[in-house]
């Protein structure tokens, strides 16, 4: 018999266990606009999550909704496979014209399926067809997805258990600042392994790696680490797939994470913010002598998603025309930085560091369960604020782009609260 | 130098090479309502492809059209990873009482990423989780997606090479009516390798089967054969995955198209169709008992794609509440396949079969690019059509369930005008 | 407190529990000669097991002695890795005098390392390298050897159950006669899975094949269907790979198992009664074409086992430079067959079948466990033999080829006797 | 048509490509005894090779000799599988009583087939049973045979691009001394990814080591090193295994090469030396509560190679019952440490380093050809010797543990003699 207490919802009887956010998050979410969500008994919470970072211009940002609405009202094509449509053209015009073009990146533009996990995978076959290599190196704590392919260079324990087959081909090496690694000369045993025969490192076709990982702990890479890396792909003929689902679209400044260091890598994967309003969407970039594929050899229902296409058009117009937006994200960003710093130090025990750039930021905290007990009583106070890390121990801060100012400092005055309560 | 012709458009320079349908339809499509596409000329194409299935209900049918537009209008909640949302109630409380209660099917619902081949890897990985075992057994010609996991039980060869890996872990065993195999014991090689300890299958933890196989040719299982394999898992400790992507959600008449053989999967794949309007969405369902996930054990950015929930809600009440849609399918496939059978008869040498079910539909040519020669002049005619099998060999007909009588025959004339001029 | 009884032998006390002879024969061997094996008590065993085939000629073969005693008192080579040497150069020029030549046999000649595992490997990594294609056929109950490349093309569960991980790269295909095959086209559905380009095969490098199965259960592959096999890979552009370890060297009649078929594989590996004195040593034999071997790229300590290339050459002068022992054996082998069958025929309930070749002969029963308690029985009675197949259902016989008419029929009275009290 | 020019040798003409020793030394070798090999124009060669290890008591060593002429004679067993036989208890009880129990070393003793890639692969599988895991972490530089499982831990990018297919579960970290490796905290980087949830290293069930790797350019690791890895494979649930195929029998002074560094290594593997003939044997020690294996699980046609028990027994007795060998190996390899760094001082420029234990030993020359050419040059003054690591910069020293002080000094001038023509 069950025990009595409230009954369960349909999400507890009929939604697999395999949910996740739900669990840390008891409500049930109705509504949203800008920075806010509203509960179904109408309360509103201040979002720092911003959908894992897909919702970097807000909640159902007004100027994406109209062109949104307009589309749809008007009957435009919504699925179309890799048909060419009217909307795909105007997303293709555009992202040419205020980013590829302004930016001097070579880059085809692939459409391979609407989610990250699925740009991935494109970008793994494409580097091993053509380096006909297997071997794929990838970095620790590193998360680039789901599906088998993506799983493989992913370094969660948990989540690659779940493959039910080894996941083989991948070599992890040490992120930036990775303990145990040479901090001084990062590659040396990298370069070490590729250059000796007799290493046992089978030469990889490409290593793939975030400039911030997000899932991994807000871990970042140093720009000369970066550039390091990209010089020691060219050195050994491996293809340097840079990874910006997560911290592209202008998360860390720039439209993409990379430009600060100024490199260019060979294959670049996008996704999240991408459409602007929440909408699956993708994109595998890669320098145009790299595109081999046969027509079809990679293909998926939904690549062409058009709703999201004209949401990302019009917020590539909003938001990448001028270079305002990345100006405001340094300047939120620092002031970020800066309220962190100082919950940090007033707790030099508890709080064992605060990493971050442009408005993606990470409190690691020095208790193992600290920062889930952080998060849940954010929660308390209407505030969602995710964690992250091998053993959830960072807390993790990604709001939205156009979070105000007003926002940002409530933000930080919760958190500083949430803080206190739970030390 | 380039030679003198028409300056190309930005998706030959711009988009990757491995875009395909774009290639045979060389329009650029602007609008879509019901079964018909407008392109930016004005020109309107009758479409019996319907998104490779994902349109079943038409394009932008216009329930499901107000119901999106009521929800974005209201800034309903929508990118919502697995948070608990009102409208991913909603969809759980109809898919429940709509779906699941009137067929007593036993399942637990997941939403594993809004993919089909999201739902494979899903489906795959709960398998070997719960079995133990990373064998799985697909079907000669299957076809279940392009991520690594997916592909490794996809029949064709071309897109099995774009891995760049060997893809493991699976083994093809003939589909119902496989030239080679058995017919009258279609089982019986199969069981033999399972019953046989020195036969060098490894016991397979599921098997993964379409009960109709779509880009395989229009390839039909029958009930017979389908029953067979239920039981031949059931007595070999094997989970059976109905991948019902294309063909579910209404496609063969039933919303599974596995009821007609009276059968309950283990694990069943929903996608395309579910969300009613093209919206990328995907659902993994099994039997209670295998729920043994763990949260977050299998994730994804775009699992909460809101809209589509609030879409696919609409679709089930408005052709799931009665038995209506599942009446007329039937009927219309009837007097599609009658007319199918008429355009056969008439080129008894160039037509090798004709077969399918509800309003999936192929007619194998003899010749081998003779079903590409008709699709390219369906097209000609501003008639949409594919081609599907291992040498695409096979005209496919996918119409909208929503078709008209009078676009049935439309496209009956425009197909056999297409035959007739091919031949 | 062990319990009172025996004190256990070093055997039980030190050697691992993987052994497995020494439980079916528990006694101590200590001499051998001929057809006969001594233990320490002096009782003497009539041997019908040969070393399972690695002691064609009888057990320390008189001239071989000889000439292995000389080789050693002069101090010849003993280790000699792939050095030349006079013991190297004298097999060679009698290997191909007596052996290649004679049959037309195109054969370059590689030693792998001494053991039948190696020149499996070896016969694989070539196959592979040649195609430049990972996946290789087996069939159902081959046996190939026990490391990992080996065990891949091997059938039986417990023993690929050992290798602790996934063997991949490798479909089982129906060996002939096998349950749930086709028997009139029995090459039907490989070859379907090899045309289609959807079949989920990918291609094989090689098919490898036993003409008869020894561990497999004494199952015999027709001439016809071997044609049959080499014809398929020569369509197909496979290699094909006879594992001649247990049968070749006479076993079946001619020097290798596969004359009788006419065929010439692209690759055989001989092994066990090569070197005839029951001395480690193996070969790999191809096709000159495929020799595209670099040097030393498959390497091993004992390849230049000397003293058994002495034995070798002796065992080749003695046995092969007429056709009398292959003309002796296929009397012997009738003679043994004739016995089998009226045993069989004595109990027409118990005995499934009677099959072989040569002098490699198998009785099948019908009940599980009756196979091993023959063999059990049969050991009471001084009498050597084994079981094979997957369940141990088969009673194998393999006597020494130099077995003499009166030991044959001694043979066949300690059969009849240990059957008759079996049942 | 072939150049004009000597008749080329049965070896050119039928053996395969793949053969390497003896290309380096163009002759045909025929006697041999202690340090010395004849060739057919009785030229006298001196052995500073033994057969990579094999030939510890030098070629054909009398003593050895005997034993084997009087079993042989006498018609003891030749082959045995692995039934019990005299020849292999007494093996066993010299083992335990000589070379077990006087060190209490707590092993039993498994026979997997007569080579070093045989025990290796079983070694594996074994840890993997074990431990359930299919991980294993192998050492830049390591050498463990070319059999698929030995393969993928061995680190020679020629070797495994001869597998034809990928190699995979099996990680490379830094040897002793590595560079790019953290000198001060070797283990600091494997240890982090071991700890570290999100490192993407699946959890190993074993590492596997050479305390010497010699193929890999005698590389030694510390004594310390190696107790730093014991203990890192205690606190992470990891069997050690230490391969001492070719540094065991004495090579570096004790038995095993392990016992200096004071570690009990969970598995072990021997072979090369311990029939002490040069005739093919293995072993696969591990500690009593992994002998998990079922009885047949592992199996192979010449595990009972009992004329090598003999000789094996034999050597034991001669070499083993007292202190001696062991202080003699360590005296001379003094003299020989010697010897060669006085030449490395009269070539600052040429020779790198001098390195090894007991009477293994290599000097590393700075250009890259140096090493072939000085081995070349000593083998027109008919010296043997070998060269190793990844380029094959390191000439290598490894003479009989026999040798005579003055054959010793005969080897290093002869040694100095070719350095000095060669630089």
């Amino acid at each position: 018999m069950r025990p009595a207490g409230p009954v369960p919802s349909i999400f507890e009887t009929l939604e697999s266990e395999v949910r996740g956010y739900c669990r840390g998050w008891p409500t049930v979410f109705d509504q949203a606009r800008g920075s806010h969500l509203t509960d179904e008994d109408g309360h509103s919470y201040l979002d720092f999550f911003a959908g894992a970072g897909s919702l970097n211009y807000g909640h159902n940002n007004p100027v994406l909704k109209r062109a949104l609405l307009d589309y749809l009202e008007r009957d435009g094509i919504t699925h179309g496979l890799d048909m060419s449509t009217t909307a795909k053209r105007r997303f293709l015009e555009t992202f040419r014209d205020l980013v590829l073009a302004p930016r001097g990146l070579p880059y085809k533009v692939m459409f391979p399926g609407p989610t990250g996990t699925n740009a991935v995978e494109a970008a793994l076959k494409l580097a091993r067809k053509v380096k006909k290599r297997p071997q794929v190196v990838s970095f620790t704590n590193g998360f680039h997805g789901m599906s088998l392919g993506s799983l493989a260079v992913t370094g969660n324990a948990r989540k690659r258990d779940g493959a039910g087959v080894p996941l083989v081909h991948t070599t992890p090496m040490p992120f930036d600042g990775y303990p145990g690694a040479d901090a001084a000369e990062p590659f040396a045993f990298f370069e070490q392994l590729l250059t000796d025969e007799g290493s046992g490192l089978d030469h990889p076709a490409a290593a793939i790696v975030e400039t911030v990982q997000g899932e991994g702990g807000i871990n970042v890479a140093r720009p000369e680490w970066l550039r390091a890396l990209a010089e020691l792909c060219r050195r050994h003929d491996m293809l340097l797939i840079v990874d910006d689902i997560q911290m592209g679209c202008g998360r860390t400044g720039g439209f993409f994470s990379f430009e600060e260091a100024g490199i260019v890598p060979d294959i670049v994967t996008v996704s999240k913010s991408i459409s602007g309003y929440g909408l699956p969407m993708s994109l595998c970039l890669f320098r145009e002598e790299l595109d081999i594929w046969e027509p079809g050899e990679h293909n998926g229902t939904f690549r062409g998603n058009n709703p999201a296409f004209v949401s990302a058009t019009a917020a590539l117009k909003a938001y990448w025309a001028d270079g305002e937006l990345e100006k405001q994200t340094r300047v939120k960003g620092e002031h970020l930085r800066a309220g962190l710093l100082a919950i940090a130090a007033e707790h030099p025990d508890a709080i064992v560091a605060v990493r971050g750039r442009g408005l993606a930021w990470g409190m690691e905290m020095r208790e193992k369960d600290a920062a889930n007990r952080v998060a849940r009583r954010a929660f308390d106070h209407r505030f969602l604020i995710e964690t992250s890390g091998p053993q959830s121990e960072v807390v993790k801060l990604l709001p939205p782009l156009t979070v105000s100012a007003e926002e940002l400092d409530e933000g930080l005055r919760l958190l500083a609260r949430s803080v206190r309560e739970c030390l």
